[in-house]
């Protein structure tokens, strides 16, 4: 007896996906570690900056009352190196050597830069030539007041994120963890590169892939494992892992074959989300809530398990960590004929170019399920809808751009 | 006495650098260390792919002898799922219940799909109902013949580049390493995020800066620290890392004030490669080679460090590595006018927006090289160049297209 599934499309899979995805709560974590994270509150400056009024050049600090009639000559009080402070007021006749960054003595209005001293018989003394319009002095608060907005909640935090906040001494932010996420790749024939090959047996690529790409989108991989053909111990692991993930993704058994075990604990064991999509390759791709969690169970094929990741997972795994989808959807317009007649929506692994305001797209490699050769290469997914005729050069198509960092 | 410097073009600087930079010695690397990382040689099949006659369907595995008249009924003489083998040859008469993706058995020329097969009485015959016009066995070398090129020399490898190793048992690969690379912010007045603020001090900011960029742009972090103002100690430190790095990059200390180290340094202990650029900000960046190490002594300023780091170390690191700059220069249409006077090339830190094939930039933030509210908003540099007018809204600019991970 061949079950007949309910088909859904592809769009409708992705949405119940994402409706079954909830934001995680947010975490304290330290600043150095929170690169690539979205900030779960808005920061505000605590103190103004510069905090104190800070010398734009190294020079001398002089007076306001002596800013007149150059060239003039003044007694150094003292030495103001960067990160050092001069703790009386500045009079006039006097002057502070002062560097750049340094804090400006109170009493002092305008820094005249070092170019314009000159040296004098009395090592305590300055001759300075002239004046310039500019104080070169950085007030308080010129770039932020205390209170001012530094980041948004929402913001995705990058290397000048980091710069920003930890220049205002923080050291801890708020932020939507990474989800936890195991791969389960099912299979008997599967070995582990490294491992001898026994006849009938393949090396399990689906694995590294799947793990790569989870990293490349911002998952923490807590579990990747193999498991054998075994449904109660296949059902036994599951429920091991489930309270400890986020989402869980297998490859493989999703079929309607004799070993294909997780379809059938997607019907025994767990709330089926759906079994059959329209859409090649990866129809039989399956989502289940297995008690609560999220389960992405994938085709073994590669080509399918490829695409159905970057359909399926990646945004949910976006979604947990309060980000978008990173995979644009764009217009294409095909640079070569694909005139194959097609049951289902067909996703092509593809490259894309962007010339002359548009994207030109082609398949690169084969568009068996079977094949992983063109992995590497891919870096867009073409939709050729379902239809007789396929698309011809020049027509256009619905593009996904994949965004992958490595 | 004021130093006169040697100025040079920023082209000249960031081509003088990379001058200095060659490519590392390829390392052998676990294959799953390596993802990111480009493959110093080439990579062909040890085996073909598929390297059995693989099954693309589930069902029966049928004789050409048999394959006629339908419907037919056959005596099932084994079970094969994936990854176990029949070891027979197949005779007419005769079929194999076979999973997707199982090893074919000698003699069997077609799959007859599980839809097409009907229960008899008998469990061990199976009635199959219609043949189809394909075999469903993938032959073997389908995708590749032994010796086929799998991964060019020079690519950067990916998920599915992993993938697709990992399908033919490869394990380790060469591939041109990280650079390392010491960070060291000088400079007394700088205070570790976290530690009480003295008067007249700040929290030093470049140093999580470039420790961030750096890590988004390929390179491996070894050292990372804020020196004190002591020549000596400077100098003492420089030698014990030089040795150990790839790369030098520092902050601060490159101006012409008493306490500007790195410049002393530059003059007194290293090949000074240069330490003047007609730009803006951070025309005192310095580059020397330090017991033959090359630093690049970035200013202190968080704007010229952040424009500096994606001018000239960048192209650095990624040279060490085999790869190209991945930061592109494109051309840029200015969105609003930035009209002031400039004595030398002004790199704007800036926002592209890409629309109706074009990038329309414009300056996000303050243009001083002290502020660093922009920083974790800016996604290119425009260049303004020299001269009394600026660029008008409308006009056409030189941009650099930041490609930072995070």
């Amino acid at each position: 007896m061949i079950e007949r599934r309910a088909t859904i499309p592809f769009s409708e899979a992705r949405q119940l996906i994402t409706e079954h995805v909830e934001r995680l709560q947010p975490v304290s974590a330290a600043l150095f570690l929170a690169r690539g994270m979205v900030l779960a509150e808005s920061i505000y400056a605590p103190f103004p900056s510069p905090y104190f009024r800070r010398s734009g050049y190294d020079g001398f600090a002089i007076c306001a009352e002596d800013d007149h009639d150059f060239p003039i000559t003044l007694q150094v009080v003292a030495e103001v190196p960067c990160g050092a402070t001069y703790n009386k007021r500045l009079n006039p006749g006097e002057t502070v050597r002062i560097m750049t960054g340094a804090k400006v003595p109170e009493g002092a209005s305008k820094i005249i830069m070092l170019e314009q001293s000159q040296v004098v018989e009395k090592p305590e003394e300055i001759r300075l030539i002239n004046s310039q319009p500019h104080s070169n002095i950085t007030e308080i608060g010129t770039e932020f007041q205390t209170g001012d907005l530094l980041l948004e909640k929402g913001h995705q935090l990058n290397a000048g994120s980091l710069s920003l906040l930890a220049s205002f001494g923080v050291t801890e932010v708020k932020v939507w963890p990474k989800p936890k996420v195991a791969i389960l790749s099912t299979g008997s024939e599967l070995v582990a590169a490294g491992d001898t090959l026994p006849d009938g047996k393949i090396y399990n690529s689906n694995e590294p892939l799947l793990v790569s790409l989870a990293e490349d989108y911002g998952a923490e991989v807590v579990y990747h494992e193999a498991l054998s053909d075994d449904y109660e111990a296949t059902r036994a692991r599951l429920e091991e892992i489930a309270g400890e993930v986020d989402l869980i993704l297998t490859t493989g058994g999703v079929s309607v074959g004799d070993f294909d075990f997780m379809a059938e604990i997607a019907k025994r064991e767990a709330k089926l989300l759906f079994n059959k999509i329209q859409m090649r390759p990866g129809s039989p791709t399956t989502a289940m809530l297995f008690e609560g969690t999220l389960l992405l169970a994938l085709s073994g094929n590669p080509g399918a398990c490829f695409t159905g990741f970057h359909l399926f997972a990646e945004p949910a795994l976006r979604k947990f960590s309060g980000k978008p989808s990173s995979i644009l959807e764009v217009k294409g317009i095909m640079a070569q004929d694909y005139l194959k007649n097609n049951g289902y929506d067909r996703f092509l692994r593809g490259k894309a170019y962007f010339s002359n305001g548009e994207y030109q797209v082609e398949p690169v490699g084969s568009d068996m399920s079977s094949s992983l050769g063109n992995l590497p290469f891919a870096d867009c997914l073409i939709m050729i809808p379902r239809g007789k005729v396929g698309k011809a050069k020049g027509e256009e198509v619905r593009v996904w751009l994949l965004s992958s960092k490595s």
